[in-house]
């Protein structure tokens, strides 16, 4: 087994709980490990600080499987994590909810791998070389714990590539799902598992979704970015009088306008193709205006690089959404990108509400849904925020 | 009326919504106000921006009431910014919630000015000079609005020093109303209005005690800073087995026992008069261990020159805490100062789970509750932090 020693005064991070080791902080590798390969953390004084599993590929050169040293390349390692991993979401949610994220990578002591359940359909993310190397043995583990009848590899993400590694979604296990039903908060969505954006649905706004509750009645609301309509859907069923739902894609539009159908709400969503800049100018040109406005864009923020530039784009959408609000009118404005932290988001709305001329109420802050928990030693499983404005 | 003129550039502030001016942001007041006294704003280009009160004895030298150009002194302005409060609260509770923060200084559009509802009975804070010297017409626009048998001045905070104030409690309305009994989440409490902490009870906590539900139930509870009991007998109400509420003060725990007996909750709740940081120890040296911890201390932070110092304080009780929590345990744990904010108290969390060797899941970060409204332009009114953990 690999040795990796760190370098003196190298080992804080890791004593803490976060399981990141970045190239230059290692002293020596001996012997020189291939990439993916597991390795043993020690300190510059011998003291060892757990399994990792090791890319020269990548700036986060080691990732930490566990703070033992054991086998991180046994069948019954993963099948411990899967369980109990599964356990914590049977206790959110309880056994019945078919649609969840069973495993949240760094979360769920397994930094680099997500799993999201889909009813009997596994969509899963191998985001590293280690986890990549490892497929095998996690499409195992998967098998035995979770029976499912189809495991899709969504290995399409971008940061594959800051791995090394290419982008593709095959089939790991079974025939293709096509679109499968699932169930949340009493409504029912189609899920396009292999050719939806992410793994095919944003279960990370499950509760989020839950807020427009007592919040949107008799309500003109426009949702932007609406995807497959999950938050048009919400809040029509929530009691809004007349939703328009707007994304860039024609696909997503078309399994919006089914979804409503499914829940027999379309009579009240209306789904429109259109570009979300253009579309706000226009409406304001129109003077429209709106009792209820949701903002749920893509990350906008792909690195901390890119930040100045996606502020300006938060700040226009942000701006103009509260132009269009009626006073007493709620905006539920998120950002998904780690790199936007909340402060600066904060700073962002703040920003727009001095340039809108409006004031607001930050009626409430909120993060991802529960089964995307945080782990509190590592900041960057912390992306989601949702911030509920009340526009006076 | 006195004009105070801004010095050139510092318009921003209050243009983005957010309304104090310090003493060194003004150029000349023409003529100089009496302290207390009604201005209008003007920026150095002549532009006006609203009206407010003056006082020259703090560093915060104008609080602006009104964006508008208006009379700040009349019964009217009163009673329309206590009416648009009231109705905000009834939109988020109804109108059957006999406790309830009416008034929330900046939030509604009254800096300096708190009032909160228990039953018949209004608790007000005059925190400024401003508001102290407009107690006569904010009395007479309380009772033409609210009708209450009694008011209270609850003018014994702090802060009010840093006006030129002096702390005292008094009677402004009816007689001294005693012990008032409210319901919160369905539960009862006595509130000691005139004698009981700030007001009497911690309104800004009602959401986060139902965040215990589903997160207690068979567990042994350490409730620490435990005041009248809500935390304890929240707990004790979602299922946990057992309830020790500790608090330094022998009223408080007294007044606990009763709450826990109007509750018929009693026989799961023990409370113990006791320092913390003592009882702390203590529990350690005799390995107790709990299921659910609950830090809900009073502001360690009065000023930003302390926080280094109420840092360590957190730091200790959260990592002692920690250590007592069985693996899978709850903590929830709060900080109710301004002056520690978010990311500071989540870095100090971090430190505490280092200390302690325990890995921590960030299950849910709160805020204050719903009748605390955070005017967004104006962070200083977001100041509760209840970060929910999971420590494994």
């Amino acid at each position: 087994m690999t040795r990796l020693t760190l370098r003196p005064g190298h080992d804080r991070r890791l004593r803490s709980g976060h399981p990141w080791i970045f190239s230059n902080e290692i002293a020596s590798l001996d012997p020189h490990p291939a990439n993916g390969a597991a390795v043993e953390i020690y300190t510059a004084k011998g003291e060892c600080l757990g399994s990792a599993y090791y890319n020269g590929h990548s700036l986060i050169a080691a990732r930490r499987m566990s703070r033992q040293r054991e086998s991180i390349d046994s069948l019954d390692f993963f099948r411990t994590r899967f369980s109990t991993a599964a356990m914590y979401r049977r206790s959110l949610y309880g056994p019945e909810t078919n649609a969840v994220r069973l495993v949240f990578g760094e979360s769920d002591g397994l930094p680099g791998l997500v799993v999201d359940r889909y009813a009997e359909v596994l969509a899963v993310q191998l985001l590293t070389l280690g986890m990549e190397h490892r497929k095998e043995i996690i499409l195992a583990a998967l098998l035995q714990e979770f029976t499912p009848r189809a495991v899709v590899w969504r290995n399409d993400a971008g940061v594959r590539e800051l791995e090394g590694l290419t982008r593709h979604v095959e089939m790991a296990w079974g025939e293709p799902p096509g679109e499968v039903g699932v169930g949340e908060n009493g409504l029912s969505f189609l899920v396009d598992v292999c050719g939806g954006q992410k793994t095919g649905h944003f279960l990370d706004q499950k509760e989020n979704h839950r807020a427009l509750d007592g919040r949107v009645e008799g309500h003109r609301v426009l949702d932007l970015f609406c995807y497959s309509g999950s938050w048009s859907i919400h809040a029509a069923r929530y009691g809004a009088k007349e939703v328009i739902g707007v994304d860039i894609s024609a696909a997503a539009i078309t399994l919006a306008e089914r979804n409503a159908h499914r829940n027999e709400l379309h009579q009240r969503c209306r789904f429109v193709k259109a570009d979300v800049f253009d579309l706000l100018r226009e409406l304001e040109r129109k003077r429209e205006r709106f009792g209820t406005i949701i903002l749920d864009p893509p990350a906008f923020v792909k690195s901390k690089k890119k930040l100045p530039e996606a502020i300006k784009g938060y700040l226009t959408i942000n701006r103009r959404a509260m132009e269009l609000l009626e006073p007493g009118g709620f905006l539920f404005t998120c950002s998904c990108s780690y790199h936007m932290d909340r402060e600066t988001f904060l700073d962002t709305l703040r920003q727009a509400a001095a340039q809108a001329g409006r004031e607001c109420r930050l009626v409430e802050m909120r993060g991802q849904a529960f089964d995307h928990p945080v782990l509190l030693a590592c900041p960057e499983t912390d992306y989601l925020k949702c911030a509920v404005l009340q526009v006076l």
